[in-house]
């Protein structure tokens, strides 16, 4: 990969060891990646520029990367210290009030068959792109205020028997079609929830799901979902504010007459969920638990969560335009 | 994407309208086939030169866009078209013994979020490579004699209700999750055989299989399995030549005890697998139907299917070396 | 039950013997029928006010008896005495156009510990009732011309093994929860597809599901399905008009990718699926498996099925006024 | 619903509004409640002549009627108040020692394509009756001192997935099933304790299963079961009692090595367990905690439990005369 | 294994190349037998006194060696002239008209760490056994005229993706336990028919199943059964006599649906079920089909093969004694 | 059962009553053990020569006759009488430092059908045997150093509601096929760890699994699993050294990511697995758990548990010479 000099503004991404310009952050169509959507990843929140448990989603992604069994050399410091690198080169083009989204993939590289004989260098991978978290969440402030509609598609999680979600990766095309199937869906900001084949309430096609019911925060077993770093860090944070927690078997039942509900993922910390198909998740208001957690949150890192993002949406002038319908509908995005 | 003037000698890709430099034929971090594995894709090959049902190939590539409601507007005569482009450009690079080996790729590209942010074009991508089918198969030519061991590894087919195998996409590791455990079989030329949750035969992880007992060619019913143009010819020839064919639930009893057993896929067309965890299946050698369909589309399309690549494997001169691991045991690699 | 002289121009029903005004055609609400659901039951339609294949119903409806271990006295040609009775004593009500359709239920009665305690008689409880065709049908004649777009809610089919479908009973909230999760899809004329666990396309909530794939009218094994008379009868039309028939495993891929499919009931015959998610199965059209198959049917009844609903619906005055939601949905009702 | 006045003597019965002679608590044939078995309901007890958990009861009652979408207005509140107007209504039909069992049903009312057509008002029925306690526990009192035979049949329970128990409903031929198959069992006593599909415990046809080990006291999660009120309370009288208490998952082999084990249901509060398939439970005999339970029950709510059933056990004349086989069955009938 | 004299009248067992007296056939309790199930075998029958169909018997006997890879020799061949060897030894013991009941055993022999350790052989053991048919069956013969009544227990057949029941081998505690649980049904002579865990019919505890519905022989799939060898005789019996056959999923409401059912087992070739839980099936009488298969094998076979089994009935005098319980109840047994 | 004078130096076995020597102790092939793998079983070791939790195996052992429902006679009390003198009557024989381990079988006896017919005592037996432990240990005393390695084979555990762990029995070919699997993986010292059909980690294949992470000592549920003494022993251990334990499901993923991870067995008390499927767990390293677990024991027994085996090991001469292959493998051997 030569690392060609960037147009004026443009943001640099690591790409095995050179700094290139973000448009140049590419894969060859015979890399692994392509091929099986064969990559570990791991994608980062910022809270006034500081990497939020940048080492946890770190860790994760080695576990990832074992599981896959990618070559693999760097170590967790090696790594904190190339994110590092990235946001220090990106920095300078950042609004003073950004947070930086770091996305970090790690693929297996062009397959054997075309080693040496394609012009693509072999190996693994290991790319770390930075971009304004704003881009992310700027479209859905109005989430904290409206909450959103918990939907549930017929599209079921794949069970980790099946398809590990413990191991962050990119087949994820069972997030798509839920998130297909719930675009047709006709209320408004709905989310799916996705549904084990035994009929229990996973996560969101891109977010953790917990509820509070009878005062205690409950969340589904860390079995079929993706053990967020939000979301612990949400059942550590009730913790300090005397909050009981329970990891539970949960259904949509429960859901339906929940007191408060609310999806967790690295973007948004927390969305509350108001709604469920429709009709209203305890009294269809944010609720005191939320509250309480987001509270608590801000003060930690020091930042108005909430407030920072409905900032950055009244001040955006984007729209997606000719984008691709349904990868908008990610809900969440990572975790 | 721009098109630079490719090295002399470099391969061309279609992307997207224009011919560019295989090295330059990549996708963008951003892109959803890297965020989702949100990718249609097909892959063929040519009997001299021509290529083998494109037709079909690119009507199982409409049905996969239509399932996965990839916006796309490209008819299949379209299609067709631009394969042919493709050959054309390439076959001055190409051996005249070489076969056409087309990649066609379908993503959603860049998700809504990065839409105009980000310097790359947005929507969706079309991209049709092509290269010699030598390189998929000429490391395996010893297996059209010594033939395959069958080997069952832990992990299970997804089945269709929660990812639709019959839609070809890029959502594919649990494809490498079997070949990394069949990686750890004690014996020799070893492909996994999936099993789906229920216990039953469904595919290779880039191939069907096909068994035959009593003189009835047997595969899986079309369910848990990627409906293969390879397979769909292997049954229409059994018709012609007077084999009865049948779809029915296989159990690796069945394997163990049957006549005769192979794996069917698009580069190698149909391999012998002569034993079931390292006991010989029937006799242990190459079987009268297996002689009798491969002799027959040998002449259905002049070529010595087998001779040529066997000829190809006494030629090259390809080593992996420091290629993936695994990624090489991806075997069959299509149908 | 004490039979009132009916209302002037109230309709009869059958109830255990008399004939009551339909007004008092009630259940006590101790009756095992409202405890339990606990009700085997039949609902037929005419043609030129003969009734079609009662015999069939009537049979079945023993069949679920049986099952039901309901102690039951009458045989076939009693009940079809009865039937007989009920609609000659109906008729004079009904218009020269309409059509006889006949609910016959059959409950266990009063549990045991009420009787003899409450003013109510104990043991079964044989009921048949008649009303005209077009309340069903009318409201929905568009159908036949615009198709049914073919929706599959996240609601399954209680498999065979857990509640026997063929064993037709008033357990189906199952149906009713599936109209209510459609009922909020966006499109229109929606109709419910209900997938059992294993994701194999079951039936409609009220209807049976067959298509056409290369000239094979295909439908889902007998299995996790009522065996509706209609579909039945349509398997052996097809087979008299020389279209090849097979039962098979069917799964929502097939259904998209199907060349024309429909959906089975007694009061509407065959109802065309033009749509399915919202796209177009085949080309959209009614096709011309469906043609032959209700032109045939029309000419064995001497009734030009689909003209005369669309007549009914033309002349109809009917508004459902302050009727409940989701019964509305009940598509197609009974086979 | 005419507003009749009752021959002397017989009860009341509140239907929507109005308060009926008891044989004229009918439904129509064409309600939902006979269509789908669409019945959310509810069935108390009093204790001394007072209402045990009325509001826990009401509030289930909405939470079902909400799972089902039934349009209803009324508020917990109203519910009471009307349930209080039938027992004033009825209690002078009532002896001195009797306790009233309340009976409220919802019913979504007759089905759309019959309103305004047949001669029955439309819209949601409410309806609450009410007759003696002792009608449900007088022939079962020697289950006190013999205890029941814990039978397991092969019927299933369905679980939540499909058709959720834990919205109190009339779909329940499954229960129905399971009393029929254990009807067939060679000892007495028997009740039915189901198995969900995967072979844990889950309930018993109309009560809940709860037992002791090792001075546990444990009971299923509260999965695939009605999460019964009276259950619950048993929980917390446990935690009073200082006996602690688990959910957990049990089996066959946990009850056969029960020390203790009881049906928790509302008319007989709690019913001992001695027997699993013919084989002593523990010693076979009522045990510590069993009576330690039941004791503190009856000091709560001032009266002698078991006494006061078996006090009327010793007085009735009622036999069920000619009533339905298999309903006198539903063992417990009711949490 | 020590060869000693028998005594006078004892009949000799095959083990391990010697002929021992059948006291003598024991296996030690270090032996994989005893310590894993870990056995394959057969039961064979004769008519007038010729094996029936042995080569088959030893044909699947060597593909359940090769499952579970037991080290053997022994060709089909040199098995068939050991069952010869022994027959001849044993046949002046047997009575003119005894047929010979022939058991074959191999086992993997003693534990490794018990090798040269005690004073037992080591290695596999063949083990022959021959004793009169009549013991067997002639406690049974009234059931060729009562026919037996078929029973589903809720123990579920262990499905061939865990346990493969084609592959004949010792490990039958489920069949064992099914008979147990129909050892506690009401009704008389009643034999149990597994379910899968799907709810399909599998098979009997000790025979296969089959069944006549509209003139056409029903047999489950051969997947999660014992493929026996007089299920197989009996599906080419109906074909020669243009009975067609099918293979498909049963369900308990086909069989209550039947017109005929039998249970296929090498003892008795073919019994008639005539109930279904008590219920008839069909006229509850021995049917067409029944008569048909049963006189044409017996002519193939040179004996009146009911009558020969009533006679033996009518002279035994054999009582069980101090037997052990269910063990009488396992039906059929073998196939 | 003779009871013939042993050869000398010849153990002695309980058998129904007697003593007799070692090579006696067999079982007949008609026996229920043989026909069904109907035997309950326990097997024990000694701690200085005092047999360790005797009682609690022998109250399994109880509870599993029960559930096979084999008539039995003995008290607890009665078979530590037995015990006892088995073990005097051998300890002569046994070395100064060796441990007895004891092997309990129960079964059925000969089936009905031979009773009375064949020279062989009917009715229950019950077997007592005895032998050095270092027989089952001393070849893998290694293992406490160099750990052992976790293989998932894809033999699923059959789940308890099939065929119940907890009542320890000789149906265990699914253990014997998941040795033969594991025996196939390229590296060495593997154990089988069983997954059950939902994926979750059950147990190796004779032996339970335990794991440390994050300072908790975690265990599969005690669901599919045999409930092992060792298990609960090494539980109780570490709440007495203030180690956190928790029941719970666990998945592959999970032991990838174990900080330490075990097996418990009988005969070994506790091994360390240092690796999953090659790949270190945790640092690859005997970890401080396990020290504390294995000291603590130690103390408690006054042995030197893992020196005595190494002790052993130093100084045995056996070999396995013609034993059978994967009988060896049967890792661990009991609980």
């Amino acid at each position: 990969m030569s690392a060609a000099s960037p147009a004026p503004g443009q943001r640099l991404v690591y790409f095995n060891g050179a700094l290139v310009p973000e448009n140049e952050a590419r894969l060859s169509i015979y890399d692994s990646a392509l091929m099986f959507g064969d990559v570990a990843f791991e994608m980062t929140r910022s809270f006034r520029k500081e990497q939020f448990r940048l080492r946890a989603h770190l860790e994760r992604l080695l576990a990832s990367i074992r599981w896959l069994q990618i070559p693999f050399e760097h170590t967790v410091e090696e790594l904190e210290a190339i994110c590092a690198q990235v946001v220090a080169a990106n920095d300078p083009l950042f609004a003073a009030d950004d947070e930086h989204r770091l996305m970090i993939d790690v693929t297996r590289g062009i397959l054997g068959i075309y080693n040496g004989r394609v012009d693509v260098p072999g190996g693994t991978n290991l790319i770390v792109a930075d971009f304004p978290l704003r881009w992310t969440v700027e479209g859905s402030a109005h989430l904290y205020t409206d909450g959103v509609d918990v939907v549930i598609p017929q599209q079921r999680m794949i069970p980790a028997a099946l398809l590990e979600p413990k191991v962050k990766n990119r087949n994820r095309i069972h997030y798509l079609m839920a998130n297909i199937q719930v675009s047709q869906y006709r209320g408004k900001d709905a989310w799916a929830l996705l549904l084990d084949p035994d009929g229990f309430v996973t996560e969101g096609s891109g977010s953790n799901f917990l509820m509070v019911k009878d005062g205690v925060l409950l969340s589904p077993e860390p079995r079929n979902i993706l053990r967020g770093i939000t979301r612990d860090y949400i059942l550590e944070l009730a913790a300090t504010l005397g909050i009981p927690t329970r990891e539970t078997n949960l259904e949509p039942y429960d859901v339906q007459n929940a007191d408060e509900a609310f999806f967790a993922c690295t973007p948004f910390c927390l969305v509350p969920a108001l709604r469920f198909h429709g009709q209203p998740i305890g009294r269809g208001e944010v609720g005191p638990v939320y509250r309480r957690l987001m509270q608590r949150w801000s003060e930690v890192v020091g930042v108005d969560i909430i407030g920072q993002i409905q900032g950055w949406a009244r001040t955006t002038t984007h729209t997606a335009g000719g984008a691709t319908p349904y990868s908008f509908a990610a809900p969440g995005t990572g975790r």
